[in-house]
């Protein structure tokens, strides 16, 4: 299909098509003739992934460019593949105290979490803890052990997906990637969404319905 | 303290501290004389709650114009605090199709979760859905259950932290507002930066420990 196709079809304007090939992101078309450019259906995927990592995940295009290129390196371990997606977690502009790591670390360890990498999560969940500290909110550190086992029952399902992803795949490695990746960030979003929507039933159970016409 | 202190005190640079006075999200400071201004303590926690928000919970200026106005409107009732915090969920940039918003309707309901509102986190997660099928990983759906469990469990805590929150604080409105507003913008990095550490531990506990020298 043509450019003019693609972006109709993708719903992604032209300019931009030619922004993420030029970036990396997307390949390049087939030049097929004088000012023309052949693009196909693997195009077309590779462009609603784009998307969705950076519409829906909240990426930065050159965090979606990273995990991409994670994706398409047919030699990378894919444990090292779930490093990259954990390091597209949008890291704290300012680094986390020691004392908020430690904590961090003392829950995890607390909790039997075995850790053998430099895990980014560690360091978002500090600048959290810094920045309930900063706003002189320390209190609200005590949700801690109730969103560590929340996070334990979203990562057993987080793996049974990915262990599913690959016995349907067989070698389809890229597949595999792809459930990585796209998992661990559209997952976040998943999960907040569905924390409001259950934070709302919460607030009703305990204080009732909100007064009719607000 | 003039903007100079303020300026080192809270690592906001005098730029930036105009920048959110001028948009309305920081007080002006009082008049003292020529070219010359004096903030006060308020000031200074002001601006740090500022920069958590944007720096930790990842907000727009826009969006934490938004819950700032929020916490400081006095008769806003706590509700609708809870309800400015969930529009500060970042919105997916296409609307999520009717398809994905039923399904998580149809999985709210199941759980005997209540809404009165147009809840933005049904359409955040349905968008992730969206995102799912885009990408053509309809399976990773298969999350859902996991997920609603844990948002149980988290909005739990969220309701907890509030309640604790509000009866320490006795009328002080305006620390309530900030517990809501703070831990729901927050608490999605929080939640986010701990799913990391516990997928690890669980790839670990499934496949063992990566090879070494990784």
């Amino acid at each position: 299909m043509r450019i003019s196709e693609l972006s109709s079809r993708s719903g992604v304007s032209t300019a931009s098509i030619k922004f993420y090939t030029r970036e990396g992101l997307l390949p390049a078309g087939d030049r097929t003739g004088y000012n023309q450019t052949h693009y196909s259906a693997a195009h077309l995927d590779r462009l609603r992934l784009i998307r969705s990592l950076i519409d829906v995940g909240g990426l930065t295009v050159a965090a979606a460019s990273k995990v991409l290129a994670a994706i398409d390196s047919p030699d990378m371990p894919m444990g090292n593949v779930l490093g990259v997606a954990h390091h597209a977690l949008p890291q704290a502009v300012t680094p986390p105290t020691a004392e908020s790591v430690e904590r961090v670390e003392k829950l995890a360890a607390e909790r039997g979490w075995r850790s053998f990498s430099r895990n980014p999560g560690i360091r978002a969940a500090a600048a959290v803890l810094d920045g309930y500290t900063a706003v002189g909110r320390e209190d609200l550190a005590a949700v801690l052990p109730a969103y560590a086992e929340a996070a334990e029952i979203i990562a057993r399902a987080d793996l049974d997906a990915v262990h599913d992803a690959v016995s349907r795949a067989e070698d389809d490695r890229q597949a595999a990637a792809q459930t990585v990746v796209v998992g661990t960030v559209l997952g976040d979003q998943l999960l907040a969404g569905l924390r409001r929507v259950a934070q709302e039933n919460e607030a009703v159970r305990r204080y009732g319905p909100p007064p009719r016409g607000e």
